[in-house]
């Protein structure tokens, strides 16, 4: 399978894919050769079905009796994840949530890095949080290069817009706003918006409206 | 339309619901009283053909040259949404990612309420963080009644399962996971898995292969 078949997986099957990786991970961690698609489906909860639907994209075919060769799936999923091409992200805002972002970011060993941070607070800036310089936002322009694709908003909402606006022109090229404001971009700028908020809201409405029995076929 | 047409309204819009709610909510503020489906598209970055569809199942009729009245939707979605009958939502974990929802919280004026918090530093225990009580871990059995419906995890991986099998046997239906862990639960309880190293990765994976311009007819 080339590249090229690789941007051809369904989204819903990519979006799974960093989730596939870590668990499979631990396994080679673990010192695992194999796996089944039963254990595959309880570690990552999402049914079987699909798990061998997804994995027939990736060309991985299991044998009955004995799942899928770890080996051949970690080889397969650092290819296609690009797990040797850190993608570089900047985090504008260190307050709670950003903190959280970069003390996490400082954990994990995968093919996303938080490079810096920026903040206005004087007690943030010169610092390093999870191991990431934090400098002042009037540096923004100054020290984003070209290398750097994301940025993640982490601002108070009423200054989402015009932080918004400096990092697209400054060349980052995908913005995933954490803050509760909708944020307009030109048409080329990708933005993923999760708030936490709405995220609550809308998991208690489910909860209400749509309880799990009524879930099946779906 | 009655309650138990609601339960028919498809998941897909009803996820959009909190969105679309928070919005008119503002414009009333602002004291508009119509809005064109223009607008609201570019207020809530959703495409006019499905907000027309979605309002279409809330009975919700826009009129060409005038929009939607903003009472109407207003009152339609606090019946909908709920609004006088509050969710209420206990978090476990007064981190930074914990601390940062017990603020969002206070801010707002939704229909869920985080109503405690738990934790086991004795720097937080007996505090207030966002005008919400922390509680030790220990009590959490004790402290946990019918009324409250969903918790947020926000601990640390770890400690993630056996918080889980806990919340489950004080009563709750519900848990909002920001833990990397996957969690195991009974049938009975919705579970939404919200990871943010995981979120990041899946970005800057969409972001190198699936560029904007091929994702017309979505």
């Amino acid at each position: 399978m080339s590249m090229d078949d690789q941007t051809k997986i369904p989204q819903a099957t990519a979006k799974r894919l960093p989730l596939y990786y870590r668990f499979i991970n631990n396994l080679h961690s673990q010192g695992k050769t194999r796996v089944s698609s039963k254990e595959l489906s309880e570690a990552v909860k999402v049914d079987s079905a699909t798990i061998r639907r997804d994995f027939s994209y990736f060309g991985a075919l299991g044998k009955k009796g004995y799942g899928y060769n770890v080996n051949y799936l970690l080889s397969f999923f650092r290819k296609t994840l690009d797990q040797d091409a850190f993608t570089k992200v900047v985090l504008v805002g260190v307050g709670n949530l950003g903190t959280a972002f970069l003390q996490y970011n400082f954990m994990k060993n995968n093919n996303t890095k938080i490079e810096m941070a920026f903040d206005t607070s004087p007690e943030k800036v010169g610092k390093e949080v999870g191991g990431v310089p934090v400098y002042h936002i009037d540096e923004l322009e100054q020290k984003i290069g070209s290398d750097i694709s994301i940025a993640i908003l982490t601002v108070p909402a009423q200054v989402a817009q015009p932080i918004t606006d400096r990092v697209v022109t400054a060349g980052i090229q995908g913005i995933l706003n954490f803050t509760p404001a909708r944020i307009t971009v030109p048409n080329h700028i990708r933005v993923h918006h999760i708030d936490l908020s709405i995220e609550l809201q809308s998991f208690a409405y489910f909860l209400k409206h749509y309880p799990l029995q009524d879930e099946e076929g779906e």
